[in-house]
This record gives C-alpha cells, structure tokens and sequence, in this order.
C-alpha cells in the first residue's frame, strides 16, 4: 500500500502535465534547465580554447545530465502502468513510444563505449536531447498550435512531396543544362553533374552564395530562367502550407460556433425541427 | 483466342494501374529502377575518370535500358485498342497521347545517328526519362496532388501570366536605370542593358550571387528600392497560388459533404421540397 | 457625310477593341510590334559596337517610330468624340486620360531638342513606350485578371503601406544599430549610416550580395537577428496580398452562381417567395 | 474660467485626431517635420566630415527638438484630465500609457548627462522618436490596417512562436552537423558551433553572404537538404500570416453585412421568425 503511494506520487512528478502539482513543476523546470545547458555545453565543446581548459567541467555535466536522465526514464518505465492504465503490457507500449524512444537516444550512447570514443558521432546523438523540449512544451496553448501546425503538414503532405519532386525535376534539368553550357568555360566550376547540382540548389532556393554562378551568355540567360521557375517554385508550397492553415483556421472557427445553435444561423428555422 | 488471352495478360502488366496484379508491380518496379538508373547514369559519365574508365559499362547499360523501353512502348501500342476499348483508331489515339509522346521521345534519339553523335544534345533528351516516372506516380492519392496542383496552376493562369509581365516590365525598367548610372563607373560590370538585365534578375528573384553590384550612392539607391519592389513582385505569385490552392481545397471539401445529402445542411428542411 | 463615314472607320481601327474588325488587329499587332522592336533598339543601342556601326538605322527606326505613334495619337484625339459620346469636351477628356498621358509622354521628348540631346534621359522616357503595350493586353481575360491583380492590390493598400512603415523603420533601427557595433572595425564597409542602411535592405529583403557582411561576433548576431525579422518582414506583405486574393476569388465564385438561381441553395425556400 | 478655456483649447491642438482644426494639424506637421528632421540628423551626423564640420549646428537642432518633445509632453499631461474625463488619476494614466512612455524615452537621455556623454547610446535612444510618428498615422483608415496587422500577429503567437522554435532547432541541428563536418577542412570558417550558426542561419533565411560556405562534398550534399528545408521554414510563417489575414478579412466582410438585416440572405425569410 504504501509503495503504491509512493509510486502515484512520483508519477505525478514525473508524467503529468497538470501543472497544478509543484513538485511537478520544479522536475519540469530542472529537466529544461539540464537540456539548455547540455546544448550550450555541446556549443562551448565546440571552442578549441575552452575545451582544452575546461575539458574536466564538461565530462562531469555530461555524466551528470546522463545519470538525471536515466533516472528519469528507469522512473517512467516503472511508473507507465499508471499512464495506460488499462492495457495489457503498459511498460513495453511506452518503451516503444515516440518520446521513450527519443530518450533512450539521448542517453543510450553514452554508455556503449564504441560510440561514445566518437566525439563526433555522440555530439550528434547529444543534440537529440534538444527534442526533449517537447515535453515541456506540452503544456498551454502550445500543443494545440503544434498539433495544427503538424496537422496542416499532414494534410498537405501528398501535395508538398508532389511539388518536391517537381522540384528536384527542375533542379536535376536546371544541373544538366549549366554543366552543359558552363562545363567548357569554367571546367573548374562546373567540373560535373554534381558540382552543377550544388549550384542549381543554391540558386533555386534563392540562397545565392556566389562561389559558383555562370558566365557564358548562354548560361546567364538559362540561370535567369532558373531563377524565375526559382519563384515559383517556392510560391508552391508556401501556397500549400497557406492553404493548408486558412483551411484548418475556418474549420476550427465554423465549428465551435455551430454546435451548441439550435437555431438555423441562415433563416431562423428550428434545426431538425419543422 | 490464345493470343487474346495473351493481350489481355501483357495488357494488365503494361497498362493497368489497379496494383493488385503483382506482376504489373514488377513490372512497374523495374521500370521505375531503370529510369532512376538511368538517369544516375548521366550524372556519373558527366564525371571524366569515371566516364573514361567505365565508358563500355555506360554504353551497353544504355543500349540494355533503351530495349527495354523500346519493347515497352511496342506493347503499350499493341494493347492500346484494350485501353480505349470503344474507340475507332486506338493506336493512333495512343501514339498521339502525353505520355507516349514522352516515352517516344526517351528512345527515339537512341536510334537516329545524327543525334546520338552529339554527345550534349543526347544528356537532354535522356533527362526527359525522369517524365516517364509520372507512369509510375500515377498511383493512389498522388494523382489527386498532381491534378489538385495543375488545376490551381491553370486557374490562375491568366494571373499569373499577367504578374510575369509586370515582372518583366520591372526588370527592364530595372536594367535600364541601373545601366544608365552604373555603365560609367564600372563599365566592366555593367557593358551593356542586357549585363545590366543579369543583374536585375539575380536581384528580383532576391538570389543575389555578388558578381555584380552597384557602387555608386544613386545605383544603390535605386537597387534598394528594386529590392524592395522585388518582395513585392514575389508576393504576387505567391498570393495568387495560395488563393487558388485555399479556394481548391474549399471547393473539394463542399462539394463531398452537400451533394448526397438531400436536406438542407443548416436547417433540416428537404431541398426542393418544403 | 463622307467625312464622318470616314472618321467611324478610323475609329474602329484605332480605338475598338472588338477584335472583329480585320483591319484594326492588323494595327494593334503593327503598333504591338513597333513597341517590342523600340525596347529591343534600346537593348541594343547599348552596345557599344552595335550602336557604332549601325548608328544611323537605329536614328532611322527611331524617327519611323515617333512619326507612326504621332499619327496614331492624332487620330486618336480626333476621333474622341465618337469615344465619349454625350462628353462635351471629348478631346480634352481624352487628352487627360491616363494611357493619353502615356502615349504623348512616349512621343514627346523626341520633339523637345534639349531633351533629345541628353541620350540617358531619353533612353528611360522611349521605355515608357512599354506601358503602350497595355493597350493591346486590354483584351479576353487578361483585363479580368489585370483588373483582379489592381483590385487587390488597392483594397489591401493601407495595409500594404503600413508593412511598408514597418519595414522601413526595422531597416533603418538595423543600419543604425550595424553602423554603431561595426564602424570601428570595419570602417570602409559601415562608413556611416547610407552604407549601412545598403546592408541592411540587402539583407532584409535576403537578397545578400555578399559586398558587405559583418565580421564582429554582436554584429553577426544582430545580423541574425535582423535575418530572422526579415522572414517576418517578406511574410507579411506575402501573406496580405494572398489574403487579397483569396477574398477576391472566393467574392467572385459567390456571385456568379448564386444570382440566376431562384431558389435558396442551403433549403430550398423560394427567394422572397415564401 | 479663462484658464479652463485656455486649457481646451490646447487639448485641442495637442491630443484631437479630429482634424478639423487648423491649429492642430499645424501642430502634428510640425511634430512630424522634426521627428523627420531628427532621424535625417542621426543618420548625416555619421558622416564623418559633415560632423566635424556642422557639429553646432546639429547640437542646436537636437537641443530645440528636445524642448519642442519637452514641452509637448508637458502639455500633454497637463491636459490629461480631458483625456480620461471619468478618470480617477488622469495623469498617471497617461504617464503610463505606451505612447507617453515611447515620449518620454525619446526626451530622457538628453537630461540625464551620464548617458548623453556615450553617443553610441544616444544615437539608438533618438531612433525611438521614429515610434512617435505613429501618433500623426493614428489617422483615418492607417488605424484600421494597422490594428488587422497586429491583431493577425497576436492571433496567430502560439503558431508563430512554435515554428521559430522549430527553425531554431533546424538552425542549431545544422550549425552542429556542418561544424563535424566542415571544420577539419575549413578550421577558419568553421571554427566553432557559434560561427557555424552564422552560417546556418544565412542559408535557411537564403540571405546567402558567401562569406562562409561548404566545400566538401559531403557538406555541400547536407547545405543542399539544408537550404530546402529552408524554403519550408519561410514557407510556414509566410502561411500562418496569410491565413491569419484572410481569416480576418473573411471576419471583417461578414460581420458588416450580417449585422444590420433582419431576413436570412439566402431566402428571404425574417431571422427568429419562422
């Protein structure tokens, strides 16, 4: 009986979004607080000077933050049954969920010795803890804009990937014809196909570096074509993504007003009533 | 009636999009894997070393994809009058269709030796392959995305049409000013209105390489205020598409809802009846 | 009376835009062509060799050119009585109109010697001659979507304006706040606020030449800063003249199918009928 | 009673919007000339030779702009009773209202001698006068519009806010791979996460300097993916302000016409009625 107790207690700390709960509250506040840092420490990690200095600091955060997190998540595996509360093998069903996965991930690395001699690899695997966040932001108004803003994608999605792959069509045909026209003018710019590519994306994303552009009159005149399909080809799926969210804003608005009318809100007729 | 039964086997590999015949999904995978090795094809020969060492890999491997197709688009012909079933000259009806016109255009060069010297033309017309891929698309909701994407498009054609001329008139008008103050400080840059007119374009487009820019303090003074014409500009056929992608999506989510029913959907009264 | 009979032909040539009439779209496309070969004459005049060798052919179209627009304008102020009928000054009305503006602002520098000297002057007044093109476009569809384009863009213009404001200020609050973190180091590129308000609109509209970029760490973090409003920035116009141009579609679809039809369309109940 | 006669006639010059009055719209030009006038003296005042050589009179300008904003604002609060009649404390009131604190921060500094001797400071502290021009825009249909913005905006926060913690993410997510990958061979432009950042954002907004940027074929693959995930970052913000504006339009046409008929527009039939 008490064990139980104590397990809902922790529970409450540890998974619920409430917000009333306090002690739930500080955990919130103390997981957020150890994945900023363990991000900015990913960023100073990165400073050759700050590094060499301060090398001990950094290795004893990281193992800090692992041993937090795997508490934490030893915590919600043993507390999952509470989640779901009627299913059959709640503990499994919440391993295999999106955000445990995403947690094993943030912390597994770190103890498999063969990855972990990777600096490069595991600052990768590090930055995952970054979605963590998501968590935290559960709370509010947020989720409600973060779910329309996935469902808009979601929607759209048949749509976007048919304007994506209209996209790399352009991009491949726009590569072929600057290595074509380009490759015998600047065999150094234009040394392939692929180097051609790297152009054609930059310049139809409007990103424009200018290390490699086209100077034969024939290549100025395609890329400038390029660069206007460029337009359009971005004006596609912001239009999408902007159709996507009036239509998802007007369903929303239509519905909350609708429901509780009995009244026609056209010619003042009784709803099903007559 | 054995070569019947034949036709109407080859006819539901060949043509039928149903994907519930396997060897029609064989089938299709095949082609899809030969377009796409197709076309990597291409961008690998554009690489010298590779293209010297592997040159006899790359020639039978295309000689090996243009019979293929070639065999394809025979069969496609033949089983064309089970295709229209109900029309007069069915073969001709095909031939002169989209997308056997694609699919006779990525062979027909192969088999023309005044074309298939010409090392250049030949890359582009091969790139025409990526086109047959749409075949394959032609699967579940894609088609919708395509079509949904198509109409929008030509809806607001004329619209479009329209902003590209205010487009073009812009960057003439651009060109032209900017040729006028910057042609005497830097006479290499800006030689003539249609140098001039690369500039415009790279800045309208908002890509912005950086191998031409004005120096003076009136050329950039106009060049900021094109610039700021140029979000406009790019506004325009971005707003149009998003207004056709949101009224298209409108329309497709009325029109399901109201067209069975035969109440009024606000008040229960039957439509027409009263 | 052979007189007048001789003015409404005249008339139907110059003014109608029937497009019956054989003999006026001979004239619009001849008017049409010399304003395309004007533009292209002022392309290439600016090159130096062209316009070395061929001085006099370009002297000689030009005059071709003024001489076949004076005639036309004429006619068109003489027949302007028969354009507006019950007018009582016709020929003033006319003169006034906008595209009569256009039309004499195109011919007339060419009359004025101490215009016609000054070749840069004039090389931007023969541009105007574009605008003539307009002419030609008022026919089909294209004046729908013209008229749909100026539409929008008038009903939204106070917005449009205040984002102007807007973006004004964010520029000028960016190329003071650059001038000051970048000035002391790199005092050629920032030599004073003008110069770092190229940058700032050059960044903003994410053109981003590459001429000017700051090289301090708060400079670049301001510059980041400044990216990211820029998004912001070209957002909300975008996203003004999409909203435009959705209530527009959509107030245009309303109309059309709701005024032939007698009957309510949600219950059925005849139209002030009861 | 004099006095009482006095002050009106001050409130209103100073505070009515009317526009009637000449006296006031004297008064706003005058205001506005200066705000002009002083942001035209912060930006020739870094010119370095004009201030050198004009430095008394640019000290005389500020100073008399400064006792103008002075006694304004004086009048302003002394006047504020008219304002708020049923006000408790009208002055307070006003004191803390947005745009007299906006007045007073555009003042403050030149009293306050230890922030007026740090010109950096200052420059950024009179840019704030720009923010008082919004007092002469508060006129006629500019209010609307500015209102429909900054109403969009806050409607449309939680979105917004949540799609720039996504591009952060994609930001820092892209800073951290091109810094593992590029830095061994560009240690100079890649010689940290920080200096990665800067990159990754000039290449998401595709602002795209080309002060920095991939050259290994590995970096340049993930630029590419980077750079079109960039075109869906901007594509995000730019349709939740789309849709926020039509929404809103959608909103501001349909309350007008609704509001004042007493029939159903679509039958004729008297709303509540039956």
């Amino acid at each position: 009986m008490r064990m139980k107790q104590w397990k809902e207690k922790i529970f409450d700390i540890v998974s619920r979004d409430d917000g009333d709960n306090r002690a739930s509250r500080i955990f919130d506040l103390l997981i957020m607080t150890l994945i900023v840092l363990s991000v900015v420490s990913i960023v100073l990690e990165s400073f050759e000077d700050l590094n060499a200095r301060y090398r001990a600091v950094f290795s004893a955060f990281e193992a800090f933050t692992v041993a937090v997190f795997t508490v934490e998540y030893i915590l919600r595996i043993w507390t999952a049954d509470l989640l779901y509360p009627g299913e059959k093998h709640p503990r499994l069903k919440y391993i295999f969920s999106f955000l445990a996965i995403i947690d094993l991930l943030a912390i597994l690395p770190f103890y498999l010795p063969f990855i972990s001699a990777d600096m490069r690899f595991l600052r990768m695997v590090r930055l995952l803890r970054l979605f963590r966040l998501f968590r935290v932001f559960k709370l509010g108004r947020y989720v409600d804009a973060l779910q329309t803003i996935v469902q808009v994608i979601r929607t759209s999605a048949s749509r976007l990937i048919i304007s994506v792959v209209l996209c790399a069509f352009v991009m491949l045909f726009s590569a072929i014809i600057m290595y074509t026209v380009e490759n015998p003018v600047q065999p150094e710019q234009f040394p392939n196909v692929i180097a051609s590519l790297w152009w054609a994306i930059c310049t139809l994303t409007t990103v424009g570096y200018g290390d490699v552009y086209p100077v034969t009159a024939v290549g100025r005149f395609f890329a400038a074509l390029i660069s206007l399909v460029g337009i359009g080809i971005i004006a596609i799926p912001t239009g999408i993504i902007a159709a996507g969210f009036t239509t998802a804003i007007d369903k929303g608005s239509e519905d909350t007003p609708d429901d509780p009318k009995p009244y026609c809100p056209y010619c003042g007729h009784r709803i099903k009533g007559d």
